[in-house]
């Protein structure tokens, strides 16, 4: 097994090691041939002679020979992150395996696990138990056509929308739970902000008194996560010279009707009455919450009715619009949640109205039968998180694999023949 | 929000508290009715009147009252878990919104995600990265039709069957990682030990001189997770009578063919030449590991080629062979793994030998199609471990929402036609 890393180097000057890395590349001078050599840690620069020369790019290679300091005047502290990956979204997809590699694209996925991680250590600290959501569902929990069908034995079963109803089954034995899951949408369009799978944190909570402690331990949620990132991945934040946005001591409350009122007043685009909001119209009351508040988040609440899930629950001031939320930031919803009805005849009628057989929610509507407290909750999504801390231009950059309608690893659309036939012969 | 559990009045003798909960159960003694109040931290017995008749079992209520020290003579340390809960496993599973509600069905929950939380704490330990894998894949990885289709616009695209190919695309980048994730499986028959769905706690490491490197990190890591179980469940372990298992200080290893030849040996039947072990031979090997090495885990090694993916290495000694692994405990397989092949020709042999087309596995290819060092890995299911540490007769008992041929959610199968008629009067 590989000893050392890279990095440790530092602390081995004059001594003899091993390296085992990737060649990052070579610079031939005749006698001399300089490689970079590439661990996870970063690059030493190899020093060697004319058998260097057979070595290609990503070749697996391992060297011993004796650790030097780079002369004072030659040290470059960027030198990890000099070279940019100059390429277009579809080359960085389709060549995921080796752009992977590149230490810009890696490091997204660096600060994409300290967003995961924060987000599990807070709940933990906030009392909430871990669960593991089932993926395969009878029923469709977001309504819509946008749910994917699989081919399940004799039965019709769907992949989860997100976790939802289990979140809800799962506080009359824990009481306030979390999950980091995975949710799927069968989205038929191709946008910057849109994956057909990605990863939804979703968190859950019982015996609330008012639906504004679910804003309460969202606000606390999110501080907590920029706070760690910030301190944690000050190197990658460097590499995107990024900033993570500033959570303002209490982050601005607006009703959608508000916000509409606002973005007509700023821009008079009339978009009072529609029943949520575009993406231009996220970007620009995010825009306003910014210059009018120092803040670079905030809450739209009481959406209409009809533009939420049928577990909703209604504000009992004003019942066609409902005790949900969503947090906006740098242009795009980053959180949405909010109280759920908790009363069995209700959830009864409502999955009536939306279309859907009450029999498929058999396990939910069991655990409101009996008793279930006033509760709620939210769910973030990990990739959009990312996107908007490093200020990546698509959502995809900030997924691992992305998936959309056009692209299961490589992209599946016609063109992408020629990949095929160049490395396979068609075989 | 509630402020404090039912296991916070132990600190408040004397004083009032307002504590929320369920009704587990009420006795009622004519002028005075007792309430025990459930909630996920233990029971309060409520004295009270008349009005408390008109409860129900599950009912959510709030009760406020003054903290009184149950009399010495009345103390039942055992009063959690004293109440089986006697019931059939498809009414357990029918019925799991409820039945989630019973401590002693909640604990094995709480085991669980201790297996899980140790898993990913020694891995990162060990210098492991943490990585989010795709579920919607391109590809049959582990081979055979027992792979679930999805309905994906105009693509034919799976659940995937294991992160392997992700797991080893992402050793270019970060060298040593693991992901906590879902593996799916079509499997055709209903068996108490095969989910469809199910919690994968997967490792990948790169750079390895031996392949025994792997069953070292599988060996530390089982020893940290039983250790941690042990020390964090006692009282879940007491509710079951259960024993964690003994880590022996080298676990024992066997080839295939060695366990073959010792099962004939101790019981006459001649299973030589068997391309793999049955549910009895595992067993059997289990207990003569026990009975002769004092040991609850027994590594069985070198399956033959025919048994194993494409991806596992060839033993260069013995070529029909491989150096791949399963560690078996208490009659079943906790853990499978091995080296993988890494190199490019021999993959792209070996997927077509297996009858697959090399262009749905791009993104893999490309990973060896540069440089791609020695590895290999190997990963655990969460609940055949949950299963075995508590003595649980079927995997079904430890996944919180099991999923197989005739069951998602409820079961599937015709006579639920009872509960359906029931509760919604087929609607």
């Amino acid at each position: 097994m590989k000893k050392i890393y890279n990095e440790d180097t530092i602390d081995k000057i004059g001594e003899e090691v091993e390296l085992f890395g990737w060649v990052q590349n070579i610079r031939d001078h005749k006698k001399i041939v300089f490689v970079d050599l590439r661990d996870r840690t970063g690059i030493v620069q190899v020093v060697g002679d004319e058998k260097f020369r057979k070595l290609s790019p990503e070749d697996v290679i391992s060297v011993k020979g004796v650790v030097k300091e780079r002369p004072k005047n030659l040290v470059n502290p960027k030198l990890m992150s000099k070279d940019d990956l100059n390429v277009t979204l579809p080359t960085l997809l389709d060549y995921r395996a080796l752009t992977l590699r590149h230490p810009k694209v890696r490091a997204i996925f660096e600060v994409q696990e300290v967003v995961i991680d924060s987000f599990r250590k807070t709940m933990k600290e906030f009392g909430f138990v871990e669960f593991q959501a089932p993926l395969i569902v009878p029923s469709k929990t977001e309504g819509g056509a946008e749910v994917f069908a699989v081919k399940y034995f004799h039965y019709d079963v769907y992949l989860g929308q997100s976790p939802q109803l289990y979140k809800q089954i799962m506080l009359g034995a824990f009481e306030k739970v979390f999950t980091v899951t995975r949710a799927f949408r069968a989205e038929p369009s191709v946008t910057t902000r849109h994956l057909t799978e990605y990863i939804s944190l979703d968190a859950e909570m019982a015996f609330i008194d008012s639906w504004q402690e679910i804003l309460e331990a969202v606000e606390a949620l999110i501080r907590k996560i920029m706070e760690t990132v910030e301190e944690s991945c000050k190197e990658q934040l460097r590499m995107y010279n990024a900033k993570v946005p500033k959570v303002s001591k209490k982050i601005p409350q607006l009703k959608l009707k508000e916000a509409q009122e606002l973005i007509y007043k700023r821009t008079k685009r009339d978009i009072r009455g529609e029943p949520d909001l575009s993406p231009t119209d996220e970007e620009e009351i995010c825009k306003w919450v910014f210059e009018e508040k120092s803040s670079e988040f905030v809450f739209i609440t009481h959406y209409p009715l009809e533009k939420r899930p049928f577990y909703t629950h209604p504000d009992p001031k004003d019942p066609n619009h409902t005790l949900s939320f969503d947090l906006l930031c740098r242009g795009l919803e980053w959180v949405t949640g909010g109280q759920r009805i908790n009363d069995y005849n209700h959830l009864v009628e409502n999955i009536k109205k939306w279309g859907d057989a009450p029999y498929d929610f058999e396990l939910y509507l069991q655990a409101f039968r009996f008793g279930m407290p006033p509760e709620g909750g939210f769910c973030l999504g990990a990739e959009r998180i990312t996107e908007k801390i490093l200020g990546l231009a698509n959502v995809r950059e900030a997924s691992l694999f992305p998936r959309d309608m056009e692209r299961v690893d490589v992209g599946r659309a016609k063109n992408n023949l020629e990949l095929r036939v160049k490395n396979y012969e068609l075989n």
